[in-house]
């Protein structure tokens, strides 16, 4: 009875998979606020040019580069699970797999992109790195990457968090990075903001206005921004992670998957794993490829496709996503990592196409089925992944009821030992559901009044 | 250039090695007070049968069963790492090796033991375990395995770590174990102890006392007492780490091992890496093999060898051991596990024959030596672990004094996600070093005045 699927060294992929090559229709591209587009130059102050190349690249395959590889074969390849006691313990016909992201050291998928990032950056010449974090899951995994490579790290971390939520903050100064809480004093928007309102908890767009201020303004040009989600090139690292299933599920010979099940909060673990295969649906295959988002959160599943800017300062450029407005601040779910107003663009791309299928869940559904999972097959999971966990749940019990012998896979993103509060919560019956009534949404939406709107698309 | 070696399952060892079966000397019984020895059938309400063989067995191979190597394998083989860059940064001529524990679900070794313990158990026809922790890590290890083997687990937290380390508290719930602080009201050892001292923070002793009484106390006969270290039998259990690892050396074609290194507080993650190596050394090998303690519970360094009770409580039979006095409290240093008046009779023995090299070192090196391994090698370790970096940096830095190209390997047991804590206070200058005053010890060994001595040995 096989359990787990590894992957030998060699067997790594060489070369990440970009969906934008793939899709029926062009990615629109940013615009300023003029409703101009935004040049590769224009952005070159904020990133290096080798990573802007990867965001506007139409390449199908982009090479991964050996020392990079060497890097990620620290934790990677990861394993493949087939989830046997779950399937028992639900008494569905369908074969449940599960890739385990939570064994990288930062203890999920995001360092499959903070390494590259780093790297990319080192490659440039650049010298530090700025970024900002919510909870600290990104913020640490950039921490970690330059541990490694040899770059400062400077994270700005929402003020709430890194006063409620201080082990992520640990992690970075372990690993050598400087973590501040936002807004901060060091930055002229942290400055404006905290003469505003002195007592403000923060909030992730404040955080990415100081991020990229200290990037863009240092004398020596030698300081880049770097951001854990929602961009093309962020997508493109994290498909390592359909691309080792693929060939894991080869290796069993389990020749058909019929249900791809992802969390999506920016995009980017999601994406990892169902790029790949949405290849193999754009090329004809059967499969049903879910991204689940909380119903706190519907950025999917009741958010239009608009230009949205990516941080409430609106610092960054317009994109085209599904959004429910830069200024929607959603309930104060524990997954944290899901509570995004917008999600990324190629993964909105691929919704507007009618490749996806997303999902929206409630927060007790999750944690309840969170439990089944821990106590079944061994695994505590992170609170954003417990919705990938739920949906699972519910597919294989639709397997059941129709008698189907499905196969289903989902990306388990991350462990929860970090974030073990919010279970225990659930324990004690302290956590809630939150459903936002449409008008909340629509009134949030407001805000995009008066910019420019992205062409009219089948499903948008 | 090789960072990192797997292996395949189809190599997992198949067999544990018992130490017991190589010393030179016959390995001394446990006594009860009276100074009678303790046979197997008296140990029957407290452990299965199945187990007590193999505590008391002189096999040198002793097989794994199918089913366990199954349950280990959904983690195991462990990875073997090459500290390049370690290495690099010390400058030093050595190549040093480390296993990797803490990619098991519960971030340590434990769960190696656990596991087996709790199938042997179950195939014994029992139904539910008690335990005790302290800060947590074992209690969770059985935790975990009760989940995955179908066993009722019941932990017995000391009530300080209940109340001030809740988070591997919310672990254990989250695998549907119950984790109560003790001294509970649900024991007449802990009744007795709550009305003499209502505000006790509880102890080890105290704990082991509760878990141990509601064991034998059961009147179905279907519950057992678990316990994470010193017993032989959990040395055997965790030697699966030295086996793979041996394995691991020789499909990188490292021939030859010079240094041996673990960090020893009851003594199996030691045991577990070093006893294969041990084994080697009596064979005539040349290998410096050294367990590591906290200067603060020198059991090793400055304790003579004696029969002495497992807990304060004087419930466990007398154990033939290196011991600081079943009384001795230790001062409140972070590595918890560390923290043991004791050291595992199999370890005392293989000191005395004169196979082990026993080193104290201090808490803020510790910290020094870990916070160097996390920002070269990205792991971030548990406290506990963080001794066998320093000694192994201490080695690495002799090697390069005497300009020698040494092998070293070390065995990091467990991560530090969950204890970091510990590193904040060392950044903030909080910590401090402790060293034992002889007087201290020799106080607390006049407690044994009275109880049975072992014989007079080498080394002792």
């Amino acid at each position: 009875m096989q359990v787990k699927v590894m992957l030998e060294e060699n067997e790594m992929p060489r070369q990440w998979y970009n969906l934008a090559a793939d899709l029926k229709t062009p990615g629109l591209p940013p615009l300023g606020p003029d409703g101009n587009p935004i040049s590769p130059d224009m952005l070159a102050p904020v990133f290096p040019m080798n990573l802007i190349e990867q965001e506007v690249s139409q390449e199908r395959w982009i090479d991964i580069p050996e020392e990079v590889l060497q890097l990620l074969y620290r934790w990677r390849p990861s394993p493949l699970y087939r989830a046997h006691a779950l399937e028992k313990a639900l008494g569905t016909p369908a074969r449940i797999y599960y890739k385990y992201e939570g064994v990288s050291p930062a203890g999920s998928h995001k360092p499959n992109t903070a390494i590259p990032q780093a790297w990319y950056n080192k490659q440039f010449g650049i010298k530090k790195l700025t970024t900002e974090t919510g909870a600290g899951q990104w913020g640490s995994a950039l921490a970690f990457a330059g541990a490694l490579i040899g770059l400062e790290v400077k994270v700005y971390m929402v003020r709430i968090s890194f006063d409620q939520k201080p082990f992520r903050k640990m992690m970075m100064q372990t690993w050598g990075a400087t973590c501040i809480p936002s807004p901060s004093p060091y930055t002229q928007a942290g400055r404006d903001i905290l003469a505003r309102m002195p007592d403000t908890p923060g909030s992730l767009g404040i955080a990415i206005s100081e991020a990229i201020e200290e990037a863009v303004s240092d004398p020596t040009g030698q300081t880049r921004y770097a951001l854990g989600s929602v961009l093309n090139h962020v997508m493109l690292h994290q498909t390592i992670i359909g691309l080792e299933t693929k060939k894991q599920l080869a290796k069993i010979n389990e020749k058909k998957v019929d249900v791809i099940i992802g969390c999506a909060g920016g995009g980017s673990n999601f994406a990892g794993l169902a790029f790949p295969f949405v290849n193999d649906k754009i090329n004809g295959a059967n499969i049903d490829i879910i991204p689940v988002e909380p119903s706190s959160c519907p950025t999917m599943t009741k958010a239009p496709f608009v230009y949205d800017f990516g941080d409430t300062a609106k610092m960054t450029p317009l994109m085209p996503m599904h959004s429910l407005g830069h200024g929607y601040i959603p309930p104060p779910i524990h997954a944290g990592g899901l509570r995004y107003h917008g999600i990324a663009p190629l993964v909105s791309h691929a919704i507007n196409e009618g490749l996806l299928n997303p999902l929206a869940i409630q927060q007790l559904e999750c944690y309840e089925a969170a439990v089944k999972f821990a106590r079944t097959e061994g695994i505590i999971v992170a609170p954003e992944t417990s919705h990938a966990v739920a949906a699972t749940i519910r597919e294989a019990l639709k397997a059941k009821e129709e008698g189907k012998e499905k196969v289903i896979l989902f990306n388990l993103s991350g462990h929860g030992l970090m974030d073990l509060v919010g279970y225990e919560k659930f324990f004690a019956g302290e956590l809630q559901n939150y459903e936002m009534p449409l008008e909340v949404i629509q009134e949030s939406l407001k805000e995009l009044d008066g910019y420019p709107k992205p062409p009219a698309m089948t499903n948008a």
